[in-house]
């Protein structure tokens, strides 16, 4: 069973706790995939160099200068970065995009019709974006590196086949990745142990979510907006072949705290 | 017989001679391998952060926020440029820096004991620099990626094995490289014909350069002072069973134009 880990913004810019945390993922035992985000580095890379963060109706769009922003430090800073502590804790790491060897291809998000808060129908390009369709990751190439010992870490870029990297979703990377490669488990990690039932409370950990309990959860008004994508993803990766899904901390990837969303 | 084909700053900073390059690169049917160096872009991005170039005795010294900024520009905006146009050519190209599956391995520089122009004695630390060893370099992989149709892309980056990336020599790097990876050719690319035996002259090309005529080259002051440590890793690299190294321009690789050294 190959195991998908996805780590996000928080633990990459606190360098004690990627360190405790790739000491953890190191241990695992398990054929093993590590998917990053980025982190705030490219938000305050872009304000040193100038370059104002576009947003349209909350979302940011992807620029040619932030293009190149987030390719310099998801690509080279950050995904280098925990390749060689992966390496030097005698993990046989190796860095990914979606271009190298073509493992990830992706299209570029066509610009979207959108109602704005005021009524108007707005057309809105969101530039070098890239959607991803598992059914075309290169799986094979893929499991020869986890056969040889070897284990991918793949930064959330993928390219378009037409010479342009683009941006793309870890999210989304880690359960196209899971589902290409199943049987897999998938494992969001970020900051709290797990969905919780009370926002308010750290330890109020739901231990199961179900597709039917995950529907009284919503209509209770207890998942909040923002868990409600991963939680899309972790159902639509399980309906794809994953075999469970597990939202939980960063700190305790090598115990089996958390959430676990299964079918 | 595998090719190792070095590019040099020149052909990274022009777009259209990169994309020019790019494509007959692709068209060269032998099994290849491509080596960059990191062309102005890292010394423009270290101005706009305003990080001072810091050089001892003429040498550029890799203290953290330049290894920093030539990590995002080497293995991130330049290396996957290059891996996402190679790839929209057809060229399956795969980039990697050295950290990745631990390919190369390589040792800190040690401060070094020099004496400076006014004659004094002082011990100069060029920071992360990474010194190389052929006979540590992962052929195996290398080959394995090869046999699989995909094509390498090194960034001139490799790391210490004690967590941190290492900036080392892209020169050192394709004849280290061509040395492990032997039966192979190994080819310069810069922006002249070749060896030229007038620096006044573009066209006085030498075609054919070998230890001896490389010694009366030397004395009767042909070669200029910037190639010699290229012929001298181009000697290095034949004495270790690489079968021909090529000086050229990056204009005519699919010619048989240049400067041939041969043992």
């Amino acid at each position: 069973m190959i195991t998908v880990v996805k780590i996000g913004g928080n633990v990459i810019d606190d360098s004690a706790a990627l360190q405790a945390f790739l000491r953890d993922f190191t241990a695992l035992t398990s054929p093993k995939i590590l998917v990053h985000g980025g982190g705030k580095l490219a938000t305050s890379l872009s304000r040193r160099l100038g370059i104002e963060t576009q947003m349209v109706e909350g979302r940011r769009v992807t620029n040619r200068e932030t293009l190149d922003v987030v390719t310099m430090t998801y690509a080279g800073l950050v995904n280098k970065g925990i390749v060689a502590q992966l390496q030097s804790l005698g993990c046989n790491a190796i860095g990914l995009s979606g271009a190298d060897a073509n493992v990830i291809p992706a299209t570029r998000r066509q610009p979207v019709s959108m109602t704005t808060a005021e009524g108007e129908q707005k057309t809105v390009d969101f530039g070098y974006v890239g959607d991803i369709d598992a059914t075309t990751i290169n799986a094979r190439f893929i499991g020869f590196l986890l056969d040889s010992g070897i284990t991918p870490v793949f930064c959330a870029l993928t390219h378009d086949g037409h010479g342009s990297m683009l941006n793309s979703n870890a999210d989304s990377i880690a359960a196209a990745i899971a589902t290409a490669c199943a049987p897999s488990t998938l494992t969001y990690c970020f900051e709290l142990d797990g969905v919780l039932g009370d926002t308010g409370d750290p330890d109020s950990v739901i231990t199961q979510i179900t597709p039917s309990s995950y529907e009284q959860l919503k209509r209770e008004g207890i998942i909040s907006k923002g868990m409600i994508p991963k939680l899309d993803n972790a159902f639509a990766a399980l309906h794809a072949g994953v075999s469970r899904v597990i939202i939980k901390s960063y700190r305790n990837i090598a115990n089996s705290s958390g959430t676990t969303i299964t079918l």
